[in-house]
């Protein structure tokens, strides 16, 4: 991806593991963790990792583990801070000719904190990213909503955003998936009712303990990863 | 999934098998394939089945197989007896107590086809979704093309679409996903450039002769299988 790439540096693969089920994890990535001399994965504010636990039972013994802790700050620079870090020690393997696998939870490139790495190596290293199943298919196929089929539109919300955003969106698009739901549920579900849309709750998809229910019956409080699908439903699907 | 459900029928395994490399099948999926009794698969206008040809290794020598072959016709009642006839034939077998195998490109529930046979399905027999990589996330891979990050708002558009509809979606989110974009490229190129809008072309991500080309550089004629891909790139993901 750059003239500057030394053929001798190894390769940072950005490998998506899908929403939580380790058996949603794709042949290619299970195969490059299995074969792994060297992985990296994030883990926020000192707990477990999320992505480290999808993977666990690939992960050699011997494997060296780059460990990326993200403090949970509302302000950006610990963060850059931590993911500065991070590409260092990843830069250091890969300099010395070893591959980098990081894991990722979902899909590197949909809402994935690979992204801040990928932008602080991808102009002097090969990178290679192996994409994964979603949590939005997964809590699609948890919730048995088919999404979208023909021409309609599909619309992907982060939950924080502001209401008038929000709103001009939900009435623009045949399918809406309200992301990063969280503690946002309380004002989601308000302004989906005041747009006279229904929709389905989906918390810990492919997880074991899921949760599926319809908006109205939702708990007041949601954990971070959970989700709303909206379907207007114009379309039969026959 | 229904009240009038027969405990001793089979089960309707709606299976994403990715976006077409093979080693892009989930594990689950995999297994499910490799132990398949009865499977299901469409094809277009009498063509190869490209579900078929994505799993191909995996489907055991004497599993049954199920044909569906959709033409593509402007009008919809050719189709629907196609998928009328093709449910007819999975619910004998699903009856007859074996569990049905669905080969689904990419993920069932994102624009595919196999919501035609869930609709006709769901309220007689049990149905599983098995989520697959879509081809979202691998023309995203392919180009190393970061979807989306943080509160990033995403669309996806089908290409058929209207200009005025596409370009009132265009200026409202901040990442562009245009699918089924075939002979609409010309089209679709003039009016992203008329929105001062640049992208990436795709088409065949993860197929082995794939192309990536910046959208100027895109030919005249694409395939149904092409994407666009617009990241206005506000977020420098640092």
């Amino acid at each position: 991806m750059s003239a500057q790439r030394d053929a001798k540096s190894g390769t940072l693969f950005g490998v998506g593991l899908g929403p939580g089920d380790p058996d949603l994890i794709t042949r290619r990535a299970a195969r490059l963790i299995e074969g792994a001399r060297v992985i990296c994965y994030p883990s926020l504010a000192g707990g477990d990792s999320f992505a480290r636990a999808i993977a666990a039972d690939l992960i050699p013994g011997d494997a060296e583990e780059i460990r990326i802790d993200v403090p949970m700050t509302p302000a950006r620079a610990p963060a850059q801070a931590a993911y500065d870090a991070g590409a260092d020690r990843i830069s250091t393997a890969l300099s010395a000719g070893q591959d980098v696998i990081c894991l990722c939870e979902g899909d590197p490139f949909f809402y994935g904190s690979f992204m801040y790495l990928f932008a602080r190596l991808k102009d002097r290293f090969a990178v290679e990213i192996v994409p994964g199943v979603t949590s939005l298919t997964a809590c699609a196929a948890v919730s048995a909503t088919p999404l979208t089929a023909r021409n309609e539109v599909m619309t992907v919300l982060p939950g924080p955003l502001p209401d008038a955003d929000l709103r001009r969106h939900l009435r623009a698009a045949d399918t809406l998936v309200l992301m990063k739901v969280g503690r946002h549920l309380p004002r989601l579900r308000a302004l989906l009712e005041s747009e006279g849309l229904t929709g389905t709750y989906i918390e810990r998809a492919t997880l074991g303990a899921e949760v599926v229910l319809p908006l109205a019956n939702a708990p007041e409080t949601a954990p971070y990863f959970s989700m709303i699908l909206v379907t207007k439903g114009a379309d039969p699907w026959l």
